[in-house]
């Protein structure tokens, strides 16, 4: 007669007790500012569930990493006082966390927590670049009144001085898009014919841009078709990080046949092998230092997306883990 | 070859054009501060899709209602930058209604709507008593650190000076226990040997209790269990109530086996001819001014809880209508 | 090492052959044009499956009425051509299995197909009575174009020559009302104040109507709200039939809490024992002839329905049996 | 920033600590041997999830019995060798909790458990009487080859030696029917004519039956309908219940309208207040010293199910708390 | 405080008002006759709701077409008295919208609707191809019965002497491979080895095959699996293709894994670039004239298909905008 | 009138007798030992249902190959005395299948059934090769406590002295890692740097391995990295089979984009074409003698997966008849 604990991965207190633990996860079910289909507040749940049925062997990398130690906390709980507060409350939650010298892996919950994770890690880490695998930009200034509404978020963290590279982006605000007239980008991606998004060939948008300050943001976006059709996608990624990566993962930069499980689905993303093959080489030739994945909304009857986003954990830790 | 128009009960412009109509239909797609399951926001849309079902006749009234018009408005935009911004926008777009003449009938998303939607009334009728059929109080001060939270819409009305009958409660948290020793109610409902709830035979609980203000806030509440065993629970009902009445209905209310889609079902509720019975009476001895239906939380494949919902609203303008 | 046979009961063929059978179940998946998945033409195949769990023991009766035979036939395929095809289509396969000397029991499927079997068990038996279990009159005289559509079923029924006598009536449309002037009723029901439906209190419609041929249809109508408040609705409704009974149940006459699998759940319906308690009295007291159940729409992942529906056919069987 | 710990009622360490704590809550997500529908595997997570809605503070008995201390532990994995080795898996877990001095509170999974908590119940308590809430009398011998099937529970707990008092029962097998006609019953209920169930109208089946051994087992049978015709079915429960109770709900006891989430669904049961009233009288003038509650089948989408099991567990846990 | 209009993209009048928009979308919700819940009459509405969260900018053509003026109609009521009629309905409503200059924009509902809007585009351009994404030809003669069904539509189309080009066909029936012999191909098509479907291996069918008039069809297929094999699927498109075109899209045309949301998936489908690669191209290369989606079933809590058909749909416009 | 056959393929008696026909499909709904998510039970009636949409005629071979007879059984009942017990049932049924000639199809229920088919096969193929699609290699010796258990099934058919080469492998447990470096592999496939799955780069395990017997077993993986990344995997796969073939499926080998009802999706999996396309060589180069589909667990209200399934089956009956 066994007994399962109810934890990522199911572990043992051995392997899950935070004090010994190289890796925490932190569950944060909450939804209160997505704008269309509800319930990623179920996600962190879901996704600690499906990770139960994981290997604990990596067939990929043939070994066992949840050895080094994989703790999952309880649930931080929603503020509802406004995104504002609860972007608060995230930041310090994870700021404990990094404090303690942990690994911080985030799980949503609406996109919005990433801002407040970015920010405990970069109490750490000055000098962050954020890899984004995401099916929108979430450049927004300000959506539905709120700044710190999950449409806003990579906003945010642009605020906070990081860099950040946009993978697997499909659906895109003319706001966005004019915002993106203002930010610095790598040469390598410069030297197409003006076009920010790489891509068109559609009548030119004659905007006026203003710089709004003497620093000027960081971004370097990779289309989803851009990684269906150009072969260097991926040297562009790694060329655009910094040494110092922290990954989130919107579940719909994934193709919606792969991760159908999210607010707002969005044709024409990413599949299993084109992300876990980017995240293997970014751990290996970066130091990856916190990451998240975010806007898992389980379907009622239908656990695919977070079967996909267990797995997609726990090969992260496996990455992460190996290379070190 | 005839076309079906997508406003509450499908209405021809005759019938539901904005100025000619005595009732406007107020959709509004909110849920941010809801506890557990999400998909209020839903809820509009499923209603009036349903309602696209009822018979304009009612079959009780012998009478067609919809002719006094009913117009449906666009949906309210939720304002995601907190509770507190939301509740304004309610009361200015449901303030605005009040001042057209129109009777009021709000749908929801999550409670909350509901103290803009009687502060917008109570521009109009001062003296105002609000009928909650409903399983919890929500008259917490505060939740999750809003104090515009669904699970406090009630607090926040008798904050307005408005009387409140809550009917069919069967969740009560000890701090609205605790608050209701502090609220006024009527002689006939403090004849009990000091129960609030008139039910209890558990051990008292000695809690000292502070008034907050000269004004006590005036309350009676009707416990779903009494509504199943005392025969005269209608009577307390209409007694409570004053002359000038809004009537707030969360689905919840209902039994979960007649609204199962709802964020928080609760065993033990009442049952259609227990609701549409007292709304008739309600209708027939006091002036209704304004309504709402909400905390309908579609569930995906049983359109069970909208059906009840859209009859329901019905039935409500043909009670109000057919007393005029 | 035992199988399973996957008709009605799970019948062996010794009890599921035709030629010795009682009893034959036609399943009509019947809900027009559409291919594969959709509505009620999930209802016999979901009722079939069900009936596999029913006790093959009837505890209330004590007995074991399956012996009598039931066999199952292949589903009658839909004719898209159109409603008054299918019609022919349903009647052509039930006046094969009436000429048989079976006892009938058609699967719907939508209530259109009523008609068709009606209309086969008058060839044999050509004064008939049909008791209507239904939320809805089915007497409009054309919907949406088409006269076998099943909101005219039972208008056609009454063209046919049949007294009809629906019970749980509550929703009716207006041009329904208004043909309801036009019928006979029995003297024990219009001893009201000129109420057809006899619970009315709203203003009197003043309608012109003109009887449309010598023969005036006969309905006695008995709504859901007198089967929840008069003592005598059961008794009403054994004056009401002639001696030969066919029993149509259209499921959405039980409350949408004990079958929400259906087209247009209307709330306030009947219960359990309100049915199988009128349906056990008719029984024993009248010669029942033929039978249907129809609008079981299967919900995905919720099966409460069909099982009713599978142990609904299965009492029915077993009170014609019984008198016997 | 607040956190919910993942146990039921969400406790804090304080009430939820297995030392100090009174109530053990065991899950056990087992469902190896039912019939048709699978799921109730997911039953107990899915009760604790819920139960983490439910207000601490119980309105009906004005108490706050989760003060006493409620302890979950960690999910009891299923053993595949087959039900036997199963049983002795559930009874070896069950008699550590009870040698513990714990209050046991099961949460299944299927039936079949209950034979495994009744049995390490008794190495305290020998003599026991067990109240069975339930659809189907579970008395088969030998079910699909197994006779530790949950349709066998209650015959293997009559071979421990318990009496067992079935309530709400409303599906019976001839084997079962026959099997009744062996065992001792209080004498009030063999008042009448010779009818088992004391219902029946159909036509008498002479079967001869043979007594197994010398001690026969005891068995009271309150049908479904009994408790919705006889004013008295309370009484008879009482008296037939010696001093010391197991408590076993299967989730089919309550009719399908209250809890749709259950493999076998039979129209016909019990309401929440015909059980909560049961319930609390059995607490009140007996010795309860176990209980559980299983066959829930978290339904996809639809939470009413498990709401309803996580609120009758602390309604259970509340009454025999409060009488003590 | 804003609101959302429910229209085709949420759009305000000053864009979706009918006589200054240049595109008119006709929702169609039919696919027969049963009253409410079912298939793919859902899909309208469905697509206009996920159409709302679709961004009006086009980030790969970097344009707004929703300038150009998109109006959504009042949805066309189904007509029950058989496909026949209802095709005349979808005719006469859509022929409206062709006289008034507008480009059409059918949403169905079941394929069946196509012929009238074909019918209606061809009193325009008497010289029409028609584009078919599907995964079946729809080439039966009648199916069920009925000329009209939506098995049977791209026969009746062909009748009107328009010219047909089926891509992403993968389950075809013997009656449309004979069917298929008597047609004409373009010459191109014709060089392979006798083979109608340009990839059996089987062994040959010798049927015999009469034409039925002096003017022959004329069909291009183009298969699901030479979408995936050959390099030079567009090109035969687009060679087969005239000048003038209409475009119809049957969801299932897609991969089921990209849109499970339709009555008859089939496996081996097209991808999201492979569809929208091609219409990009066609609407750029010939002139489009007219459109249509059709077969979206919306899924229970899963809203995929929608959103992909909603995406779709405003590609096309913007498609077809772009290269005016 | 017609009507439909509820067989597979819906057949009337003159292809689906039994006698006549080559091919027998047996239903097995037997799920008790899997691991999470249950109801595979559902798969077989649900494969049958969809596979009435399956057109008869294939249009890659241009045949109908239902001509040569496909039967139907019943479903065979589950023996719940435990997974030894189910499987000598499975063997006995399937037995007698074999011994009359026909070719052997089993639908399941979980993957557990396989090995009583394959020992039924065996009795009459001695030297068997088994092809496993499948994203585990269900290779443990024992799982919660059984033998037969679904995670084991793989290893009781080395047991039976089968090759077996399993294809599309991506979660293996480190047990079944370890087990693999004491199989006999192929040549080509021992070439690479003594890594048995042939692509990990991580940090070796040194595992001591001891024999069991002197009879080795034969095991040649091919992992789904592979399928995606080596060309000539279909090669190795053929190499490694020997002249004599039984193929088993379980779903679970596609990708969960293309068959998401199944109760551990895996990320990653196979696609239609590289499981058809392998079939068909397999079927042209070798002589296939049985076959299963196992592991399809219909989802609430999305049938793709059924429909897959029901494809591949006629598939495989189609590649298998054609070579013939």
């Amino acid at each position: 007669m066994t007994s399962l604990p109810n934890n990522f991965l199911g572990l043992p207190p051995r392997y899950s007790n935070y004090r010994r633990a190289r890796f925490a996860v932190l569950p944060i079910p909450y939804d209160a500012t997505t704008s269309f289909q509800a319930g990623t507040r179920e996600g962190p749940a879901a996704i600690i569930r499906a990770s139960q049925q994981v290997e604990l062997f990596d067939e990929e990398l043939e070994t066992e990493c949840h050895k080094a130690g994989v703790a999952t906390l309880d649930p931080l709980m929603p503020n509802m006082a406004g995104p504002k507060a609860m972007h608060e409350d995230v930041f310090a939650a994870a700021k404990k966390i990094v404090r303690d010298g942990k690994f911080l892996i985030g799980l949503g919950g609406e996109h919005s927590i990433t801002s407040g994770l970015v920010r405990a890690v970069m109490t750490k880490h000055k000098k962050l670049s954020v890899l984004q695998i995401d099916a929108h930009l979430d450049l927004r200034d300000s959506w539905e009144g709120a700044k710190h509404s999950h449409a806003c978020v990579m906003r945010r963290i642009l605020d906070l001085g990081a860099k950040i590279v946009p993978v697997g982006i499909r659906n895109v605000s003319l706001e966005e898009h004019r915002f993106l007239k203002t930010v610095i980008r790598t040469p390598s991606a410069s030297e197409g014919p003006g076009l920010l998004l790489g891509e068109g060939r559609g009548r030119s948008l004659a905007l006026p841009v203003r710089k709004k300050s003497a620093i000027r943001p960081w971004v370097e976006v990779v289309t989803a078709r851009q990684c269906h059709t150009d072969d260097d996608w991926v040297d562009r990624v790694l060329n655009a990080l910094g040494e110092t990566v922290y990954i989130t993962i919107d579940i719909d930069g994934f193709d919606p046949s792969f991760a159908p499980g999210t607010g707002t689905p969005e044709p024409g993303g990413l599949d299993w092998y084109q992300v876990t093959g980017l995240l293997r080489l970014v751990a290996a030739e970066k130091t990856v230092v916190g990451a998240d994945i975010v806007e898992v909304m389980p379907l009622p009857g239908q656990a695919v997306t977070e079967f996909l986003a267990a797995r997609l954990a726990y090969k992260l830790i496996s990455y992460v883990q190996t290379r070190m």
